[in-house]
């Protein structure tokens, strides 16, 4: 193979023949620009130049060789280059983005300080994120209404509990798609954990072994399916496969087909985030980032120019945009059922009808999700949408497992859907916070969390186990209680 | 043409003889003075003087040609005068408004960043605007309930999205009165918009065609009728004019006759605002800008004697003091029918029954408005009247078409009007904040947004045309979520 | 009449032989000291001494008169005596409170400024008066819950307006008990206007009189039921009479007597405040100035002894603890009518019964009031209840006229009153601030403003006269709208 | 008795042999150290020391009599070591938490000027509390929504105030369990009164006797049974006992004949707090206080290990975990009917089917209470309960006393809960509040002020005794009044 200076490499530094360095390599990413799910701009930006930090984060490890042709990987650096790259990088003056996150990793509090789910996401996690990475996980659609209503809604729903019974012997365990899970409760499939850690999803895997949980990878993870595959305790550890379907059916075939050879055990379908959500903050943080390092905003642009709605993309954008978007029932859940024997899940029915719909289908279960708020505003509160399926087609509950997931943050949440007939929940985002900032301990803290809190739940209602939790249990209010959600 | 002195002009200052100079040329405004619809006191206030800054952005350019006879045009001011009046504006201390609006415009972001249409109004427009043109664009009756409410409304109404449904050929296009429109929005009228911008209404016009969307004209348009009609791209682009009825019959024709022969291609009969409304913010802002440029305010009265209640009209009461305030259903429409064969739209209905005569007199459609909260206080936000007329009248859609307006600002909001049955939206305020703001650029980017919006809602829901979108898509939920209005 | 020096009476000044000096005259007050409606503490306070600025402002001029025996009036001061007081006067150093009131009237607005009543009660009166006097007429029962409901629950009442009617001739007058009024507003009774400004009562007897509305005084009027009637512009004016009943019935007869023989042209009986409400502004209100007169507190008490609930009478309490709390209807309306012709009004009716036991007493009118949220907390709010008779017993609106008053404010509070039945509203404390704050104009000031906000209204809902509101102009709604109201 | 220097105790500081000081007598606790109900860490923290000052206030005085054998009473300080420990006493540099309470307790107002409930709790109680004193007393379950919505309940009830009714001889007497009370308010069991004033309940029960209410004392009281029954005025005077039963029926046993030994005359059985309730602030008050009193945070662990849920006890923790938690209405009333003749009421009853249980089980009382929303979040508020048996099951209130507490602050709450069926509320940390700010007199305080507040309500409601509250003097109304609550 042969060997680059870091001078013959800056001489590609445009759209007809762009290369870009990562972890030493040189690749010639010309053709590839146009067809970069995130856009050809944000590859731009590192033409010619060293492209790893921005990189690594966010690609699992397999992403080059499952894009780019092998003859567009050109060698490395020689050996003096990599020495010179080595030293820049120690030399680079820190961002103030970066001081800010080192201040706030030393005065992060003792993981046993941290006492509920919200002390882990807002009193740690999103002060010891990048501020990129925070706006990625934190942003939600539009006004952020849905998210606040998501979490609001609990709210609505109080307890009747029994007392005069039984309670010692109270188990939390149950089934989820019979595997055995220690809570009713998985984690759910969320993006690039390595934004928040190097060790990403891998503290996921290891914290869901150590604590009896079932983890859901998602198909846009930052380390490979097989990485995470192999930090399984034993091919006994179950993972659940969040798909997102590529429009194409043979690229989507082949990584069906993938997660299957790796013995994941289930298909989680997303169909409630096809098109890129309007995340703003995710959207803003580049302006944000560029104002907070540059004081000096006076060379920006002013004059009246319509340049359309320019860089819209944010971290999210470039996830969804192979999505195939023609989806239906009648087609993809056969096609799907042809290729593969796992079960599937719908992840992301928002109405009573698709839930029906889906039974029909023949779904081993189905997520009532509105994507955690961050697709389209005003879609039903996952548990009013349960209540809602509760009131008016129970008949659902037997046909299939019912999921939700979207705000849940305590043991009272877990209940109310138990009892409304939940088979269990999904937390995505509070895993990626919690790996964020104390890593795999963070993960097992979280769930040491909310099993105590469920059983707490459980034995001031008066059950000995999750089947004695039923609808009589809950009650919808016609007030709106306060609430913990914060607009 | 005589030619006066600065000198000579100045003599004319009193109620008995009253002179101004505008643009240069000298009018006898005496007999004219207490026909003023915006009063007497407003002219005084230049008796004798040059009126020029403060006629102009709220006159359009054949306002003295209509009101005041020949022969009151005197002459011009000699070369002499003009000069020197010019050397005393370019000398003229800036005020503190001024300098204020100065530095806004100095910080205002790239269009780019704007990205809703929040953006738009409250970050760039109401800080680059001068405080009187604001105050009169922003201001809203009594305690600006009725406006909160309009946008709040919103908030009571959820998407039952559907799934599985194939969207990628998803079309935002419909007609208006059979007009075609890039998206169910329009621009509704709106005066005065040379407030904010020199080019006024014709940016609304430009950019309006350049994004294939509709325009509706105010009777009280700074630019003459004339002007904008010449500002469109082609005679084929429509134009929409929103009539106050004159109480001088012969007056109201020959404005309606007026439009008709420039082209335009609907009359909206403008219903709902034929008193002043009670706009304080408008009231105030003489009050306030006195203060904020005069920090010494000893020099007040302090007396404790009734004045009544003094200068009440800001700058929209003049605007509506010569409107029709007895029309009636049996009267009016058949009258206007014997002008003009152009369309009729009946602006600012507010209850079911008067939906139904509206239909029942012909009306080729109407628009459920209060006036964006600008008149009556506690009149019905127009999404809950159309949902009342949905829910009691589903026959009123058949009959005619039906638009809203007020504090639409999303495209959620949008598509829940065309879920409930609305043709069309409107937008006024919005499009005049843009037009303050980037001039012809911020409308088109306004466009942009609002169609990325809307696109994104209708895949979401899973439709691919307008006529998808039905009732059973929306539900009004039996709490009050959070919204984006702020009271 | 024997002549004294300060030191003679300076002698008597415990409760055995109690003088106190009232506009240079001396009076024994010894035996009355425990008849003291405000009780014996108020008065001891001045024992000895000069009690002319704390008396005269909240005691009617015939007080000394009706309370003390003829023997009990001493004399008068001699003439150095007179000197040296006024002297005195003059030295005396200013409160802190009396400098703020002095710098708050410099900066009071001009009236002309003042464009709605919240205006003139919270820009200028609050800041005007006296803390204590604001303190007596601000202060609410317990958490104020009840005023501030009494507010918000107008924002619960929608309009269903009208369009395409003809409204210029629209006419705001009405009758109240047959008598004229040029708007459906009255002036409600309300104590002690001279707190506020020296002509007290007499300001809006002759404001009444200005604008052709109607005043209700009250039985606390702090000048005599005489001086008042003697403001008439003619005996003409009709003035009503607010009766607090004494529970010594002849005391209470000779009262009717009186005013019947002044002229005054109706009883207002009021029945919700017969026992002293809650008002802990008012009762706080000696402790407030004590601590903003004297910032060093290390001189209070801090033994931690019970002395029970000591001086929570305030300013408020003593005015009724010579109610009658034994009235009923079977007994008390026909002794009234035994004593007098004049028409009767039942102030303080709270729920849909007594409304329709007022109707079978014979009463010529009822007052739905909470005592403007001063005495019983959680009251409904006035206008809910008017809602309910409308709802279940709308023949109450034939059998007599019914009155509503608490929190009013606006115009659209006016008209939503008027639509659900009312007759007339009463405001008390809004004419209390606008006569504090600019005295006679001020009175006149509201009216005006009130008079223009409910012509806008009817013109909105499209009507030329009072009659013409009716309950389907109205419509509670399922939510809860913002409000003015702050609690 | 040996004689034991400071030196000698020292050397027994580990868990294989712990010694302690008490009140210079020394202690073997090795063996008990893991059967401490507030575990080991916290004796640990004082092996080998004098324990004196964190003991006291929260154990009764036979507390080492009933839980340690007498050989572990190994004998006392020599009079040497006495001295040296108490000179350590005096030298020891107060904490910053104790510096703010001196300043408190400096500028506590004088008793006359607390004039309602919160005065009482937030003006002073909490502000001359030890921090983790009032940590304990404050402290509610998880987000503080159920204590919020407790108070905010009430807010959804209004009264319908009947007038002209009789009502100047109102009484508020009643009877509890057929003890005589002269309010509907009883003192409701709350555990460690001395946290907050050295002589802790003994202030209750004394202030009960001056003000005729009725006081039930709680298992965990921080002085013993015998010395509370003793500070009684005379035999006579009732005290309601609030049984935690105890795992061991034994113990149990025991406890209640103690108790009817020592004349108390009823059982409160607590069924609604027999695991520990997650109460946040409680918890973290030993973190706070660390922080505030040692600025320096370098040295706390800062490495992502997970180590559980340490130090989750609080004050709180320890009093429960040896509580019975499987009691049945089958095994456990018969019981305890079997030991003691005193009547049973069951605390804690939180839905209908549980209040029907009760009256089957022949119970003689109920309590509708969550506790005070310390245990489960979203448990009903009580007085929504309340509202819901009286709606569905009216029968419970013929065949048992009912009473609610949690959050009752005002005599509007009170006499609600009356109208709505129960017979008398409980207040427990207001009287704990009230005996910390102001011992024995403050208690009686409070009491003044419930009495007058409930007197005032029960008047202008028109009624003269307890029996003639109805429900149809109450109705729940359909929107969320404001509250005093605050989150």
């Amino acid at each position: 193979m042969e060997k680059f200076t870091l001078e013959q490499v800056a001489e590609h530094k445009t759209t007809t023949s762009c290369w870009v360095i990562i972890q030493n390599n040189v690749y010639d990413v010309t053709d590839f620009l146009f067809d970069h799910p995130g856009g050809a701009n944000v590859i731009l930006r590192y033409a010619g130049q060293d492209a790893t930090a921005a990189y690594v984060p966010i690609h699992p490890s397999d992403a080059l060789e499952k894009t780019l042709a092998p003859e567009k990987y050109l060698g490395s650096l020689n050996s003096e280059s990599i020495i010179r790259l080595k030293e820049g990088g120690k030399n680079k003056v820190q961002t103030r983005d970066e001081l800010r996150v080192e201040e706030a990793v030393k005065s992060k509090p003792p993981l046993k300080r941290i006492i509920n789910v919200e002390d882990m996401e807002e009193e740690v996690a999103k002060k010891v994120l990048p501020y990129k990475a925070m706006a990625y996980y934190a942003s939600t659609a539009d006004d952020s209404i849905t998210h606040f209503e998501n979490c609001r809604a609990f709210s609505r729903f109080f307890f009747h509990p029994r007392v005069m019974t039984p309670v010692s012997g109270c188990d939390t365990s149950t089934t989820i798609l019979s595997y055995k899970s220690s809570i009713p409760v998985y984690i759910s499939g969320a993006a690039l954990a390595r934004l928040g850690h190097p060790l990403g999803e891998v503290n996921l895997t290891r914290g869901a072994h150590k604590t009896g949980i079932l983890q859901m990878v998602s198909s846009n993870s930052s380390l490979s399916y097989a990485e995470i595959a192999a930090a399984r305790a034993s091919r006994d550890q179950p993972l659940f496969f969040q798909l997102y379907k590529h429009r194409n059916d043979t690229t989507a075939e082949k990584r069906i087909r993938e997660v299957e050879a790796l013995g994941y055990n289930a298909i989680f379908l997303t169909v409630d985030a096809l098109v890129p959500g309007n995340r703003e903050l995710d959207i803003r943080s580049s302006n944000y980032l560029e104002d907070f390092e540059n004081q000096d905003l006076s060379a920006q642009s002013k004059t009246d120019v319509d340049e359309g709605e320019a860089d819209r993309l944010g971290t999210a954008g470039g996830l969804v945009v192979n999505n195939d978007t023609d989806m239906t029932w009648q087609k993809t859940i056969p096609w799907i059922r042809n290729i593969t024997k796992l079960p599937i899940v719908i992840k992301g029915v928002q109405c009573v009808q698709d839930a029906v719909l889906a039974c029909e289908a023949g779904c081993e279960g189905i997520v009532l999700s509105n994507h955690g708020g961050r697709q389209l505003e005003y879609s039903l509160p996952p548990i009013e949408l349960l209540y809602k399926i509760q009131q008016q087609r129970p008949d659902v509950f037997e046909k299939t497992e019912v999921y939700i997931d979207g705000a849940i943050r305590r043991g009272t949440d877990v209940v109310k859907a138990l009892c409304l007939g939940a088979k269990a929940v999904g937390l995505g985002r509070t895993f990626l916070y919690a790996q964020s900032a104390y890593g795999e301990a963070g993960v097992v803290h979280v769930v040491r969390i909310l099993q105590r809190e469920i059983l707490f739940v459980m034995q001031s209602l008066g059950v000995q186990k999750i089947s004695e939790l039923v609808p009589q249990m809950v009650e919808r209010v016609d007030w709106q209680a306060a609430s913990r959600a914060k607009l």
